[in-house]
């Protein structure tokens, strides 16, 4: 049913061999296991990790990321941490969760999937003050594989749900990655195309390179090739001109965080794509689950975007500098793009057509 | 009166020490004189040029780039490698002259200028049949001081009249770099922005970083520090987010090539730049000397767009590769605006508004 695109999954729970200390029953030590993105498309290299801090830093430094994907590492992880917790009673245990859960939740300000996986995870620990410390920490396993398992079957749907908005043959344009690599699976922008991929359709797929961080050349590049998709990668700059040559037929990209009215938080130059689109009459579709609509938000513009390093942006040409010493930086990391500017909504309940405000919550509530 | 941003023009002709051989007048060696653009903005290094495939390779590599930049470099470089050639009589002169106009011509096929400029070093050949050989070397040279002189002057222009447009205190976007470095000196889209310097005026630039060559973050960024002039460095893609947060008031790019009917050729981009502008209700303004304009070309897709090698976009990532092996890239060097999003168009005669077709041929012919 759910294949994989990759031969892995891109967030994983993983069990060291068991250890059998004297005097102690067995135990199967737990791992968050990634890919670390950092190091594609040169190096296929995975990380187990195991402590707090090490799984923060994977996700602030972008080693896992995409919504979802930090969503369910957030989740794998923070069980991972609170199966090492030796506390005596609930109290201590829920302390110690409740700090590791904060300092999880900090790592990235904008994704909401982050905060609404970590609330899930908790929501179990608040539950169950009555359990032992094993049982909540059995219970918390099973909802993170729960998590896992819902996104996989989430981002299967929105592929479905994607495919019937374009034909065999059509050209896609997509931004930043949104693919396996974002999610566990299929990914959501992208899975419209992988399941297009399994019944035979042939697509043509430009990414943008997405800069600072080049997470479309770097990334949806790479998992498009291993699928072996038609892939073709663009200069952020070029998409205008892909559009005005006529090969692109509709925009499929991700979304971290849509507010109650439709406006869409995406990876920054999302909401210039849009604008291209609408120029050139080409449909222009954000697919999400429905975990990364937050209701409690009304507008875009009240979505906190986060700035990012000015090194992303003056380092990296690998001759001499690339800016003179001492120029200023803008580096947001993420922009909105108004409702009005998207054609529809694909998530794994179904298309979600304008009013938004009004169809969201139907879907949602 | 013309002053100079830097301390030194884009392109000059320079002469080296006399030489005086026995047997033989003294003579001085002409040399093209440029400063290498591939290494800014780490170093300033400047390549004294005298042979044709160096000064070919020069403009071919973009060591000198620019549209009127190049158009110079070439009039000066013909002139230099002419004044090399040891022809007995004129027509084996005239014969070895097209040969190197025609080599040069090649170098970069999308700038009028090169062509133009060439022309019109052409023209001194041609009409001057019965001079001597020596004195047709002469003649050449004072066309293509000429040329510079005519260079210098227009962009003063263009500068006059592009402040016009712009007010103390403005934020201005621009892309790619029209600046002193792709003239002599102050530039195009930039010589507003220096004018009003000179004048106390401060404006706030951005500058997209204008991938894949990164002509803004290198280039236009370094002249505009080097000015002192308040400069903002972005990623292409967060020009619509600069514009949406109300930092720009206008926006100025320059233009490689001008059909009749106003639609400009102009760095990859460009178009993109334009249309979010439309999207934002922001002007925007392409700077340029009338010699950009060529009314042989009706419109914008007569215009042949020159595509780079995919090395450009796939290997500068300082750490790894890129991008995935294999994948397929599209690397036009330019794009075309169409006439529909210019509000104006600034030339060293004045400002041309709509209907430009009409209004193109007034200020031309």
């Amino acid at each position: 049913m759910s294949r994989n695109i990759l031969e892995f999954d891109t967030v994983a729970l993983e069990f060291a061999p068991e250890e059998s200390l004297p005097g102690k029953p067995k135990t199967q030590r737990p791992f968050l296991k990634i890919i670390d993105q950092t190091k594609l498309p040169g190096k296929v290299e995975f990380l187990s990790l195991s402590e707090l801090e090490e799984i923060r830093d994977a996700i602030y430094l972008l080693k896992v990321r995409g919504a979802p994907a930090i969503g369910i590492a957030a989740a794998i992880g923070i069980y991972v941490v609170a199966a090492g917790i030796d506390a005596p009673c609930y109290v201590e245990f829920e302390a110690a969760f409740r700090k590791a859960k904060e300092s999880l939740a900090g790592a990235r300000p904008t994704a909401v999937n982050l905060s609404w996986a970590l609330d899930r995870m908790a929501k179990v620990v608040e539950s169950n003050r009555d359990k032992s410390t094993d049982e909540v920490k059995t219970l918390l396993r099973e909802e993170a594989l729960r998590l896992r398992d819902e996104d996989v079957a989430a981002c299967r749907k929105i592929g479905e749900y994607g495919l019937s908005l374009i034909k065999d043959g059509d050209g896609i344009l997509t931004h930043c990655n949104a693919g396996q690599l974002a999610t566990i699976r299929y990914g959501t922008a992208l899975a419209p195309i992988y399941l297009g991929r399994e019944r035979g359709y042939h697509f043509k797929v430009y990414t943008d390179e997405t800069r600072p961080l080049l997470q479309g050349i770097r990334l949806s590049a790479f998992e498009l090739c291993a699928a072996g998709v038609d892939t073709t990668v663009i200069c952020d700059n070029m998409a205008s001109q892909v559009m005005k040559n006529g090969w692109v037929q509709a925009v499929f990209t991700g979304c971290d965080r849509m507010s109650a009215n439709g406006d869409a938080c995406n990876k920054i130059g999302t909401s210039g794509v849009a604008i291209l689109a609408k120029h050139y009459g080409i449909p222009f579709y954000i697919c999400l689950p429905v975990s990364s609509v937050d209701m409690s938000i009304r507008t875009g513009s009240d979505i906190v975007i986060e700035e990012r390093n000015p090194g992303e942006v003056t380092e990296m040409w690998y001759r001499e500098p690339m800016a003179p010493e001492g120029v200023k930086v803008f580096n947001p990391a993420f922009d909105v793009t108004e409702h009005e500017l998207i054609s529809a909504i694909v998530t794994e309940r179904g298309i979600v057509r304008p009013p938004y405000e009004e169809n969201l919550r139907k879907i949602i509530d």
